[in-house]
């Protein structure tokens, strides 16, 4: 071998490692500061205690988009803005009531909520009788006849057996979402399922319901896992039990709303925007504190630390707190729109929407080589107990942008305790914990300043 | 190459495939058990709610001794038996008191524990003046002169710059252990330390403190992070602060416990003995539910688990319930004194006792063989999110059997929460997830398993 062989083998092996070590040695000062100095923590809670809850279009959404704006000007960006977007307007009302008779049990009160997006009652209440399917299979193998005029309660069971509990969520998410199109179809007056969660407790969880058109719509409620129980106690017991419901939930003409985004422009390639973000809205119960204030105060703590390490992005950074994940996505859908009619060039986008837990890795969806740069940074993770850097998903808010070519990312936190919380009252500040916040707030500081530095 | 390497290579490649699928689909089903039909939950909450806190020497230690023979014998085990062992007997008492004043503030009362061991104040109230001290060169550098009389206040912070609490535990652990040992050497009257834990909360926590020979025996209390906080600011603001401090622990003659074990005789080589365990008592504050009720329970599930697979270990597995680990370690040294006097063979030693939180891996105390060994089966755990087996640190119960050659594991959970509890009233079966608590001795079964049957 020449000696300008091994100049160029012992310049690449050096010039490598020495990036490597600078890379790792950024990363240290990322956590370094995100643990000591950072405010996620603290934003979270204003977020959930001084606005709480924001489902979309409530005048507490409203509150969380000047909250989040304010948040952001605080920051000294080089912009913040307001994007206008068109959103669903649904409102739950005052009145949630929904209990159970059979021979041996004259009256069952149930902790009960609306699933989100249903009709309600028309000041009348619904009586029919119970009519329990564990699965799909279930209820197309009955006549329309059995049906008609019953109450269809889903009764089917998240299955502890997956290790990651959004794995269990998907395997059961349909029912909640299509139960009442699929059961109005065969006549049924409405439709209860068994909470979404792997915690035996007492919260109701609520969340996404559909209808379709030319498909009657019929009201959708959640009971508690306990509660869920019981139900099928009595059922057991007593064959036919009785249900009685009333609901007020009401939907309102589409209304506008906003997604709040703030920006530091890249110093090189201006034109090249990677998105770091969450979903501002919750829904009405709780305090959206793990869905997902978390992913709206690390999104903003990636950029707050940005600025305090006076670290210059070649690229230009964007925080975007959408608004409506929940019910109609409509801040995702919207701002991937304006961004293609602006000619806007995306590169790459990165949601936190998993809860604000210890973190355990990241999805990535893109191309094959995309996949492939971002494992190979694996190893830089690993001090932090961040090992999972592998092809997955990115997040709702930012999967409209998947068309336009963009990478995406979603940081996948430990999922263990995710659903005892998601969509309940028990959704709130003080089930997060700081520290698994901020490691996760760092997480996604140290990817972003990757992309931003090596290009995807 | 000839058709007979071919062979080989083909023959080794299919032989070590199978083996990995054999292997991954035994993982699978341990998994599915615990998550399933796991028991540990329920023994936790037995162990916590019917037995309570259990200190060693104390009433409740015999009751977790009794509940843990009926626990083990519960599983039609070969063998259940009780081992005898000296150990030390301190208690409590009822008096804590730790007041403070200063110009600005006539009382401020606190939150405080005596540190486990500590002496009494004969009755008396100990007066004196408080010295701040954050490191062990502050202290060094004082004249005997200026300790002399005064109460020692170690105010050091757990550092939050560490990434795994367990590092920001270690860097402060010898303030609460040594530091009675080193005020008394300057004439220090007692010492009042910061709780040992990240969290800014009104929780003392307790832990043993040391005494050397020759050296007077002062009394120790650690104080919340609150009230450490205002200690603080009175320091801060007035300068002098005065502590008052009353105590009536006892120290009492050494006395008889026991550590518990039951084990499934090996079919091929049980004189090979593989020990997972934990250790059965506390602390005699909140329930020792992470530490290390925990690790009991995950422990008495892994062989709860071969017996509901119908798994015949081929080496000896042996659960020990160790006593005594929180203040003397006794029940692991003579654990380990018996085994090298009856001539038995230890091969390996796992043990859980870092909390009852998600596992993410193992460390290894061995030989470079063995961590290798085990470093290989590394992908076999990944889909479980159990990312981390590497060199690293097995357990106070099990260390002593090091010395014998015996390769030692920990379990390595996610720590962000452990000090949150760790020694506290906060440590209660309620803060301890049922799904993680599974998962970890899942990971438990599923090691040993692997031991099992490849040997180390």
């Amino acid at each position: 071998m020449r000696k300008g062989q091994w100049f160029i083998i012992i310049t690449c092996v050096l010039t490598g490692s020495i990036r490597a070590n600078s890379d790792s040695l950024h990363f240290r000062r990322i956590f370094d500061e995100v643990l000591t100095n950072g405010r996620c923590y603290e934003d979270l809670r204003q977020l959930c205690k001084d606005v709480g809850h924001r489902l979309t279009a409530s005048p507490a959404s409203y509150k969380a988009i000047a909250w989040g704006k304010l948040t952001l000007e605080s920051l000294h960006l080089d912009k913040v803005w307001l994007q206008e977007i068109t959103v669903p307007h649904w409102e739950r009302g005052t009145i949630e009531r929904l209990d159970f008779s059979s021979k041996s049990t004259p009256l069952m009160l149930s902790k009960c909520t609306a699933l989100g997006g249903s009709v309600g009652t028309d000041g009348q209440v619904i009586e029919g009788e119970i009519l329990a399917i564990n699965d799909w299979e279930e209820l197309k193998k009955l006549d329309d006849k059995a049906v008609k005029g019953k109450i269809i309660y889903y009764s089917k069971v998240m299955n502890p057996y997956f290790i990651s509990t959004f794995h269990a969520y998907g395997d059961c998410g349909s029912y909640r979402m299509n139960g009442a199109i699929e059961a109005a179809k065969k006549g049924a007056k409405a439709i209860v399922i068994r909470s979404l969660t792997l915690k035996e407790d007492s919260n109701p969880h609520t969340g996404m319901m559909r209808y379709e058109e030319g498909v009657p719509k019929i009201p959708g409620m959640a009971i508690s896992v306990k509660d869920a129980m019981q139900l099928n106690e009595l059922l057991k017991k007593d064959g036919k039990v009785t249900a009685r419901m009333k609901l007020d939930c009401q939907i309102f003409p589409d209304t506008i709303s906003y997604n709040v985004i703030g920006e530091i422009r890249g110093s090189e390639f201006p034109d090249e925007i990677i998105v770091v973000g969450g979903h501002l809205d919750s829904w009405d119960i709780g305090e959206g504190a793990h869905d997902d204030g978390a992913g709206i105060v690390q999104s903003i703590e990636v950029l707050r630390l940005m600025k305090l390490m006076n670290y210059t992005p070649k690229r230009t950074i964007r925080c975007v707190l959408y608004m409506n994940e929940e019910n109609g996505n409509k801040g995702g859908i919207s701002y991937a729109k304006l961004a293609k009619e602006a000619g806007e060039k995306h590169v790459f986008a990165l949601e936190s929407d998993a809860g604000g837990f210890s973190p355990r890795g990241f999805g990535i969806d893109g191309t094959d080589e995309q996949v492939t740069k971002l494992v190979g940074f694996k190893k830089l993770f690993e001090p932090y107990y961040v090992h999972l850097v592998q092809k997955g998903w990115g997040g709702v808010d930012i999967g409209p942008l998947k068309e336009q070519g963009v990478c995406l990312s979603g940081l996948i936190p430990d999922s263990q305790r995710y659903f005892d919380f998601h969509h309940a009252q028990s959704d709130v500040f003080e089930n997060v914990h700081k520290r698994e916040l901020e490691l996760g707030a760092g997480a996604m500081a140290a990817l972003i300043y990757l992309v931003d530095k090596y290009g995807i």
